[in-house]
């Protein structure tokens, strides 16, 4: 099959031509290229939507709940569950699927693992094109879901139109470190099982959080939900609260901004691995080893060293 | 002060000039490159560990640990927390700090957190810059601490001689995450809160998944230790275990290509932020949101414009 056949058919909503073209983002297929070229005049009208959040939070569930949710508006909804760490996708995923499996039998419904390890700073260029082809097979809202404390939560952000971040009571250390990097990238606060002891808590730790951001007139006033998404409690909340963030998004411009930097990014990490990939073929592994060996050995700084790569390519 | 002088002081160990010198990888100084140049005849030397794991596993209590009984050797220690999220470095860094205070008078101790969020792709070539600071400022031993689930712990362990991966009982989903991702990096699994409930568990499981992996004759055998590091127990084997995998890493040829590896990296890095600043130089942001512009409008894929970008380059 042609690669515009394929993309032709995963238009139509072809399951496993979806498929294949995320396997290809997955695999970094030279044939990328020839695949975005394809997708792009169908890409562009779905509302991509980040969900967020430490391990354990809630993450699933609620992608399941808010799935639940879109489809009773009638939209077609896909999910993109990044695992930016590992090849082997064992538990966490496996766990994914049983959440996920109501909705196993929905054909207006495309969930999606994808597992990024192996391209360098593949996260950066890979997630958007995943995000595009589901968008081009028709996906009216796509979920994009990141198992995240550390730089891929930061990423997601860059890449949804509306990004919500999750915690829950009870995660002990893990609730501070995430705080610290979530609180400049959550368009939505929701702390998940908020039947929990020590729910309130995180509210209101939150809540005095967010206060003491500075906010201009007219920015976004991030809301702070509760939700218990194993019995779908307060997701029609959180579905509200995603519409109106949408809404002034696109009043503001911000809407387009983030697409503008979403795009300007996916462009700047295909240049860079392109770059990436004249290195690797100029010098070789093996004369990479030996410029490491004689900073090792103190003959020379890395910045000299980094200096011989960067002149052999302009 | 010029940076010979500045470097012969942290050499010297001078705190505050160590201090300033980290401050300078965290700020990405321009005056990195003559700061790195004047520092590599004085590394190399020092055992690098890194300690990774999910939020609330007890990197902090065990780094606190192992500092304890490295002084108790008479090594000198430097210790590294890696933040590799947020500028802001709060609620984490602070409970750092708490449990870090043991040591806070101690001379021959050197504790420092690095936030590296900021610079893209910061954390591989900041982390290697300021071991090398701490390893020519006569540390014998550094310990890289980082809050990972995700890329980040996964490039620890390209940094460090031994990579020690912590897990606890009690922590959910987080666990199951973290397995898939740990499993390659681990040198010595550690289960930490081995008094609490679950810990057997925990360890039962880790012992099946490594009896999993296939190992060569003379690979290293992973061992999973059981540690209550807040009570200092399991400590004085974690230590044993970690001269044990140096002592086979040495004889092995490992260690020595994992440091060719690590400045290989370190090297790529630089050559790769020097190339993204050659690209943000030439374009500027204006040309960039104008192909991001163009892409979105559907006027050519992100593949043509990323070439623009590298054509220019060239």
């Amino acid at each position: 099959m042609t690669v515009d056949e394929l993309v032709a058919r995963a238009v139509d909503a072809d399951r496993r031509a979806i498929a294949r073209l995320v396997s290809m983002v997955e695999d970094a297929s030279p044939l990328l290229r020839e695949v975005m070229a394809a997708l792009i005049p169908h890409a562009g009208s779905a509302l991509v939507i980040g969900l967020t959040g430490a391990p354990g939070v809630g993450k699933s569930t609620s992608t399941s709940a808010l799935v639940t949710a879109f489809r009773a508006q009638g939209l077609r909804v896909g999910v993109l569950a990044v695992d930016p760490t590992s090849p082997f996708t064992g538990g966490a995923l496996l766990g994914d699927r049983v959440r996920m499996q109501d909705h196993a039998t929905d054909d207006d419904v495309f969930i999606r693992s994808m597992a990024t390890r192996g391209h360098l700073g593949g996260l950066a260029w890979a997630t958007p094109q995943a995000v595009r082809i589901l968008d081009a097979a028709g996906c009216d809202v796509v979920l994009v879901e990141t198992v995240g404390v550390g730089q891929s939560e930061v990423d997601v952000a860059g890449l949804a139109d509306t990004t919500v971040v999750l915690l829950a009571p009870g995660m002990g250390d893990g609730i501070q470190a995430a705080k610290a990097g979530i609180l400049e990238v959550g368009d939505i606060f929701v702390v998940n099982k908020a039947d929990r002891d020590g729910a309130d808590a995180v509210v209101r730790d939150l809540r005095a959080t967010v206060r003491m951001t500075e906010r201009a007139p007219g920015d976004w006033r991030q809301p702070i939900l509760t939700t218990v998404a194993s019995r779908g409690e307060g997701i029609d909340e959180l579905v509200a609260a995603i519409e109106a963030h949408r809404a002034w998004a696109v009043d503001s411009g911000t809407a387009q901004q983030r697409r503008v930097r979403r795009v300007r990014d996916e462009i700047q990490a295909i240049a860079i691995a392109d770059l990436r990939r004249a290195i690797a073929d100029l010098h070789g592994d093996e004369r990479l080893d030996e410029l490491a060996r004689s900073v090792l050995a103190g003959e020379q700084d890395p910045y000299v060293a980094a200096d011989t790569i960067t002149a052999a390519m302009r």
